[in-house]
């Protein structure tokens, strides 16, 4: 039997909700409303709107445009939101919320989230906010910012569902049912079981304890994966392990070994995602960065990587100057010369992508290292050789000299080798002596196939050429 | 009180599991054992591990070491090793698998673990391994491969614990007592609560529901975030879901809108995980890959992308070509030319990585797109000036002349500008006709790049001091 066929044609804002995008016309909507200064439509726009959505919007509109949108909404400013921003603009909004609306925004929040707020705020303004919340409250932020930034310590939620190792199914859920809704997390998923020293032993997915027997014991019903994590780990580790391991939760002990607090799952993953990002910008050298940021944190962001390039772009050239004389001969070696230092750079920086990347996730060990830069080398032995051919014959072809053909041939394989050796080679390097491998390889790697590449190609030239 | 004192020394196995990474160690043990046949002293030794690590374990030993581990190990080979594998040695290990020990190991796969195994694999083997299944089990797993590749309903589970919106807390909790172990989820953290027609209406948390009175309405302990998945629904937008609007789980449901399964955040977490590192690869133009690829199957993946580099190289090799004359007077040119390029390339790949990533994250959008590339012209024109004072002055020290470092301070600023301009601009064109800004736009800016700094650079020289 059909069901009543639903409303087929979308508006563009249901397009836009289903694949998440805050749709231009809804950015539109809201824009103007703040224009005609509308505060009844503002709302009603921004009502069906997630907090974590309406963050976006903030970060996506123009700095005065937000500081009239923020003024309009006043009290109907929701803390979510602010736990949502950027970092960029998170201290700009946090300026023009009245004191009244920052207060009622912040004790909305929980504890873990109040952190994260307020952790890479000024001095001023991290007291400002300490200072609104009630004394419970404001003692569980301050001990949570005395655990080291992107510690364990620092992501976890205090509050934990914990229970005796002895207790029964019955006993655990009338614990949780006579507990009060202010000390119990806010999600949870387990409950810990502890031993008299407040270790954790196992735990217990509300799952399985729901279908059981009040009279089981809950050592019956353990998980059989359980994870315990340290406290002083580093968070990106503790990304790892979420995903490794498939966990959903998973308490947090300090140096005694003592439950102090838990993990879930939602925090790791959104840890995952920022060092993602930080990958994958620190690979391109660019610093934090966010869309929002002004022009003159951005030069800033972008400037070191630029400068390392130039200092390695003026070695290269040092290289090259060597060989005025056979180029001022051969004008031909100019022209070509570039070709064989981008195909260099281009293959060193496959490498070292992949070899950056599976230094992350664990896959690149001491067990198979030696394996992969063969395998690199190998692998540029065979496209240089393929390279090599094809601009052979495309040099005899421009220049009508077989002799360049040959040499041009000779320098590509030479290239592709060693780029295939340096760009696995110079991340692990780094690796162990601990420099962040994604930070640095990239110059490095350039820098030598941009050294080798003119090297090999000028150097051949002038032997066998000249 | 002081309580005990844990030991403090760690043995390297001891440290190595706190970092999550395979210990060399561990690793050698196991080979010696395989080495010397061993079978007891190798299930001891793999007997800890989590089937994550062993699969990881099985990854970086060579193929041959690999093989060998297998037939020993032989039945205690534990399905979830099959799933925890990469791709890329999947099918040889399952070739490798008797019959007897991959039917064992499948069977104690769940339906969606079981799809996510086969889903890659040729027809033969999958066929194999479906003809072992219980029909029940085949036929789950039949209907999640018809779903498309990467979409909601391949993803999901089938399994989900769902209840009539008028029932009470009792009536919930007395049903999940009663259904079949089988016919639950292995994990769940939600009841989803379905109108008569299927359609999900909201989610009452496990959480909740304990602590709630027996005669409470299930209609009054809703969760406020809901988020229904359409099955057709591409993985990428789903993961985004559940980290946007940091979802534990979320229904799926197909056209018409009812309730057919559900996706939970720890394969939300992987389906990140794994964009990411097909976002990060792409754009150092490699294929889908992996550390345990041979040396035929990597080359063919760099092959492509290196092709694509070697035209565009040529293209800007063309434009040099047009001042062949210009360089043979003034070999200096040849000499800083390529640092003209270089630092276009290092800047617009700045510049495109920011775009890429923010279009992946749905923060670069049409509402705030000029504002950001008048952004990025503007940190290129001062990056570009600061540049460009640093190479004139490095231009006259090194050649003695003035015009010349005035000619590369030029060509300085004008690459970085449209640097700054094409790397931000053609992702979003890219993205705007459908391509994948971060399979293409690499090849493109660099090109224009490299034109537009050869050209700017010998140009300005040819006009300025010929």
């Amino acid at each position: 039997m059909l069901d009543q066929v639903e409303e087929t044609a979308n508006t563009p804002e249901e397009e836009d909700s289903q694949n998440y995008q805050l749709g231009p016309k809804t950015v539109a909507s809201v824009l103007y409303a703040v224009e005609i200064d509308d505060r009844a439509r503002l709302i009603e726009l921004m009502e069906p709107m997630h907090a974590a959505d309406i963050a976006d919007l903030l970060e996506q509109i123009s700095a005065f445009d937000r500081s009239r949108l923020i003024r309009l909404y006043d009290m109907e400013f929701d803390g979510e939101i602010l736990s949502e921003l950027d970092d960029a603009i998170r201290e700009d909004v946090i300026a023009i919320l009245t004191p009244q609306v920052l207060s009622q925004a912040v004790r909305e929040l929980d504890s873990d989230d109040v952190v994260d707020l307020i952790e890479d705020l000024e001095d001023a303004q991290q007291e400002a906010i300490l200072d609104v919340l009630e004394s419970a409250d404001r003692e569980a932020v301050e001990k949570a910012l005395s655990w080291p930034d992107y510690s364990a310590g620092r992501l976890m939620q205090r509050e934990v569902v914990m229970a005796p190792q002895h207790w029964t199914v019955g006993q655990a859920i009338d614990n949780l049912r006579n507990t009060p809704e202010d000390d119990l997390p806010d999600q949870f998923y387990h409950i810990v079981m502890v031993d008299p020293r407040l270790h954790p032993v196992g735990q217990v997915t509300l799952g399985k304890l729901m279908r059981s027997k009040r009279t089981t014991a809950l050592r019956d019903l353990l998980e059989e994966t359980f994870q315990i994590i340290p406290a002083m780990q580093d968070e990106g580790d503790v990304a790892y392990a979420f995903n490794q391991y498939h966990l959903i939760s998973a308490p947090v002990v300090d140096d005694e070994g003592r439950l102090i607090g838990m993990i879930t799952i939602d925090d790791a993953m959104a840890v995952l995602d920022e060092e993602h990002e930080e990958d994958i910008l620190r690979l391109a050298g660019v610093g934090e960065s966010s869309l929002s940021d002004r022009v003159i944190e951005t030069t800033k962001q972008r400037l070191p990587w630029l400068a390392v390039n130039l200092v390695t772009a003026i070695a290269a050239s040092m290289v090259i100057s060597q060989f005025e004389a056979a180029i001022a001969q051969i004008v031909a070696l100019a022209v070509l010369m570039p070709i064989v230092a981008s195909m260099g750079g281009n293959a060193g920086t496959q490498s070292l992508t992949v070899a950056v990347r599976a230094i992350a996730t664990k896959d690149l060990t001491g067990s198979n290292v030696w394996r992969v830069i063969r395998r690199e080398c190998l692998v540029g032995l065979i496209n240089g050789a393929i390279f090599a051919v094809t601009m052979g014959i495309v040099g005899v072809i421009w220049f009508g000299s077989p002799a360049l053909g040959l040499v041009i041939a000779a320098a590509m394989v030479i290239n592709l080798v060693v780029a295939g050796f340096a760009g696995t080679g110079i991340p692990i390097l780094l690796e162990k002596v601990g420099v962040d491998p994604a930070l640095a390889s990239g110059a490095f790697v350039t820098t030598v196939t941009d050294v080798v590449g003119f090297f090999a190609f000028l150097g051949l030239a002038a032997a066998v050429l000249l």
